[in-house]
């Protein structure tokens, strides 16, 4: 590479060790692409079709045509720039209220693109100045550290689903002269752990959130993803005291290709001429600084996709949620199968047994590194993730990630084939 | 509205009177839907057709496969998760090479969702710390500035065009222990000035960011809209020592709803663990904490025109540029016509006569604020936009920013003859 050097250094956030491991991942995938992957978050693409997206989006137009726009009226509406907080926020309304029981004012949707610029509106709304401090689950997906780097705010970990832990932290932190703001919290089938929160953890959660003045960030990607047929509320449908802040996806319901979330926020807040006005019309005003607009073209396809499910989104998933639940049995029945019980007490393995999404934990008697990620690769054609990457305080030096989204049944029982002979070798057993 | 206050302030960046002004305009222009709006900077309508984005999209999705790639794999690029700098770099560098005459490697390419995201990125890339600052051209586009006090990076505006003043003010700002990293700059047709540089400006602006150690930011959204015919070098044309990075925009020449831009950054930089690399792959880092990925559909609908259009995105905007040409045409004739020399001398009116673009500045006897834009837009049924909203540090209160973009020739005739009344009526005249 020729060329000088560009002068003066780069903001910090490009120092994060985690975004160069993952980078490295993405590297190592690409070296080996033939290896059966328990790595991505993605999920499973058998149920798209591409002549698909032509069909939705007329749909969309269709609907705009019969609420009495003028077809000049639909074409600005796909063309042109149009309200920073979306166009389809009813859309998503109705849908939530079928699919979660939600009650939902359009006004107070956000329309994003992807739940990743929520997270990013939403830190940069709440933390004004650098004593303010997100509190984030741990171990916790890397999107919501990595967006508060990228803006310099501080974050300190909370153990997953620990309500005590919660009070005590942000109570020290007040002690502290420092103000956390906000808990992220995945409530459902969590990236990267697999767990779920029980309804009583999420009452307790919110109990200790109106006590210490925190709004809860409630991210739920996987919802949807039992593998148990149980469904617990979210903690937006148990939130009496607009404390909680959901953020949406339809990367995983939907495809991932349109980049379509939103979020809810339907707190009040004093804008800065006095009046009082929804959070999200302030996150919306921040939206004009980030992207602006979330594609119009996006929102029309979803959009169309919701009505033509009749805006009930669960049961168009019935075929994804028993094809996760149908790899996560798999998953589970060929890790006892290789290692029961006797045999992961004498090799020191172990695992969770999530009620659903795409992730397990697997504890193992080696540092599972990305060095060892590779080998991995290399020898044995089976890639999968670290997790000490997941724990901002560290942590995790023995725990993998393994993702069942992308593999049939039969591709999980020859991967963990593998993935066994890697464990006994790296254990000398 | 109930409920509780949320407590805490907000940060910094929705205290910002622009943030305010741009709303309220917004509300201003809803309130009065019948008037003619000088106001809005989106693009003429009269290009798009709806049943266009099938038919393009259908042309990238042939191209894959005419690049060997299966059906599956054309599956996957459409609908999951891809390559962090997008799918159609190259496409765009081919375009770039023939509408430009620019040489692009790829690699160097990464799509945003529009320039926004990437003035975001390459903001928050350069400015490391609170010494850290970005020069901008006064007047400036509100995107940019609020792009930076989203991220608490300090602006310091510099005359539009002026390289002696732009060498004084960096180094008044070395001798003050600041570093001024980047220089942003609209080189052609600007909003909100409608300024053109000339080649030789360009030149000593590039000389200047050499000698200064800066980097200069190009938002060049309006380049092919030349009145004159005339056509200049972008600076990345002249830039020899990747100097420039340019951020790049599809809102117009192809359509908004897409929110498809683009940024070349070229540059070498030291990565954190010691090894060199592209300033875009730095950028591309960060972009996964703010979107993850630019929606893959938005990039197959645009990347499917510009194949279209034989990867000539200038000549299939004949049609726009024509169009633009006459409008401003136009509403230079009629403000002659209204106003002749002696008239304006007498009233203390003047205005700027642009090469090309959207923009056009007219200066008043009277302040030119918000409260001023909506008598006009209740009793003269005319929107335009007040320009002191534009200048980071004052400036501009006798002047407004009149955009043909959205207004037939007919309109516009029309909309001179109502704002000449207005002028008239609040100078006393």
């Amino acid at each position: 590479m020729s060329g000088d050097l560009l002068p003066g250094e780069l903001h910090g956030s490009l120092a994060d060790p985690l975004l160069d491991a993952m980078t490295f991942l993405n590297e190592v995938t690409e070296r080996y692409p033939d290896a059966l992957s328990f790595a991505p978050g993605r999920p499973h693409e058998g149920f798209f079709e591409t002549d698909q997206v032509a069909k939705h989006l007329e749909v969309y137009l269709d609907h705009l045509r019969g609420r009495g726009l003028t077809e000049a009226q639909v074409r600005t509406a796909l063309f042109q720039y149009g309200p920073t907080k979306g166009i389809i926020g009813d859309l998503i309304a109705r849908t939530l209220a079928n699919d979660e029981g939600l009650t939902v004012e359009p006004a107070s949707v956000v329309v994003t693109v992807g739940a990743q610029e929520g997270m990013l509106l939403v830190l940069r709304a709440l933390c004004a100045g650098p004593q303010d401090v997100l509190l984030v689950s741990s171990p916790c997906y890397v999107g919501v550290t990595g967006a508060a780097r990228l803006l310099d705010i501080a974050t300190v970990p909370v153990p997953e689903g620990d309500s005590v832990a919660l009070a005590a932290i942000a109570g020290r932190l007040r002690a502290e002269g420092r103000r956390p703001r906000a808990l992220y919290v995945v409530p459902d089938f969590a990236n990267p752990s697999g767990t779920s929160l029980p309804t009583s953890v999420r009452e307790e959660l919110l109990a200790v959130a109106g006590q210490q003045d925190l709004l809860v960030l409630e991210d739920d990607p996987y919802g949807f993803f039992s593998r148990t047929g149980e469904r617990r509320p979210t903690l937006k449908a148990l939130d009496r005291d607009r404390r909680v802040v959901h953020l949406g996806s339809f990367a995983k319901t939907c495809f991932p290709g349109a980049r379509l979330g939103y979020l809810i926020a339907d707190q009040v807040v004093r804008a800065p001429d006095g009046s009082t006005t929804l959070l999200a019309d302030q996150l919306a005003k921040l939206k004009s600084m980030t992207t602006v607009n979330t594609p119009a073209l996006s929102q029309a396809v979803i959009g169309g996709l919701l009505i033509a499910h009749d805006f009930r989104l669960r049961e168009a998933n019935a075929g994804a949620v028993a094809h996760y639940a149908a790899g996560l049995d798999r998953l589970l029945a060929e890790l006892e199968r290789h290692f029961p019980a006797a045999e992961r007490e004498r090799l020191g393995v172990g695992w969770n047994e999530p009620e659903g999404g795409y992730f397990t934990v697997l504890t193992v008697p080696f540092t599972a590194d990305t060095a060892a990620m590779e080998r991995c690769a290399a020898q044995y054609g089976v890639l999968w993730t670290p997790m000490a990457d997941f724990y901002p305080d560290g942590g995790g030096e023995h725990r993998l990630r393994l993702s069942i989204s992308a593999l049939t049944a039969d591709q999980i029982t020859d991967g963990v084939a593998r993935l066994a002979d890697f464990v006994r070798a790296e254990a000398g057993a």
